[in-house]
């Protein structure tokens, strides 16, 4: 449990997987990778951020929930594999921002994820990523987040 | 046939493929993976929806409309492996919302897709998902979905 | 290095990969796929176009701007297999287009990236494909695009 001792560490304890909000599951395995549903920034505790980016919310706000949304990915990919260390390889980043219009600093946000993977994994948690705009996200989560990670065996 | 039955008892017909707008496949099989296109809400007979949720379109109607876009992958899948029964597992469902300003229930929208592929699949249809607002769609469709499915070997 | 031949002939020279702009690399292959990260539509030397279909840009700027983030993504799969005749298959595009209220000819702007990769690639080019539009996209790139390829083992 390196992995999450590490977290705590850090102050970033993991907190339950959200119930998904429809016949769906938060995070899946196909052989050796696992694919995350879309996670929004919702924390346990703490003030809970909901908005836009560019006018609501300032790129700190927003990159504390890019980070926040990275979390709830560990989180739901432990509920599949149960030990986080045993991921390989965080192969896969895509990052949906709510932007109000003319806010294009994504990639501003989307490097709380970045971020948070590689100070927890080191140069397995490297990854592809896509930063995006969108006008809309579910409940007003400010980021919403889904991965694919590579697993051990 | 046991899937297709099921969806013409269920009074969902599968429709042709749709010819894609370019030089592009509906679906793709790499190993045993298959990834379809982005599928609009179009359908054979019966209303066109257009336009986006939140203004022009009601929860239900966008609920229906992600349904015919999950029915528009079934059928760019089934026209890649010849037979439903052959799917093993949904992996993952990305849905794009067409959303008006304010509109933030892509969730209960998407759920006339992760129903219908319960209903069809059962558990071999659990998938993980995410469901992202945009503020347009090609052609106004009000739902495009695309879909990642395992099939037996 | 065929493809790259064929590549300059046709007057697009790869430019080498963009930095990353955060801890996230531009490619990355896992087993025989590659997965992109998104890439925009900047070139070396020339116009580089900025802004959103439907107001600032015209259909044919929008053609060509997902031609220019089509070739940005083969230069980061470059960067990770060396060279592109390696690529066996292209399996994957998901490409969001910078919308302005009411435009919803994605695909259009789209086919910049489809029709070059079958010129270039033949048959091995045609891809499974999404089409999206987006309020918003980094620095206000045109169009962003993610591929996942696979390759020769």
């Amino acid at each position: 449990m390196e992995v999450e001792k590490k977290l705590e560490e850090m102050g970033y304890p993991l907190i339950d997987p959200q119930s998904p909000a429809g016949v769906y599951v938060p995070a899946h395995q196909i052989g050796d990778l696992v694919f995350t549903s879309g996670q929004g920034s919702r924390r346990q505790g703490g003030k809970d951020y909901r908005g836009h980016l560019g006018n609501e919310l300032t790129i700190e706000e927003g990159y504390e929930c890019a980070r926040r949304s990275a979390l709830n990915c560990l989180s739901a990919i432990k509920a599949v594999i149960g030990d986080l260390d045993k991921v390989e390889k965080i192969v896969k980043v895509l990052g949906f921002v709510n932007s109000a219009p003319g806010f294009d600093q994504q990639p501003k946000v989307m490097n709380g994820c970045s971020e948070l993977l590689e100070e927890i994994f080191g140069e397995k948690g490297r990854h592809a990523r896509s930063a995006i705009g969108v006008n809309e996200l579910p409940h007003r989560t400010p980021v919403e987040i889904e991965m694919i990670v590579k697993v051990k065996e």
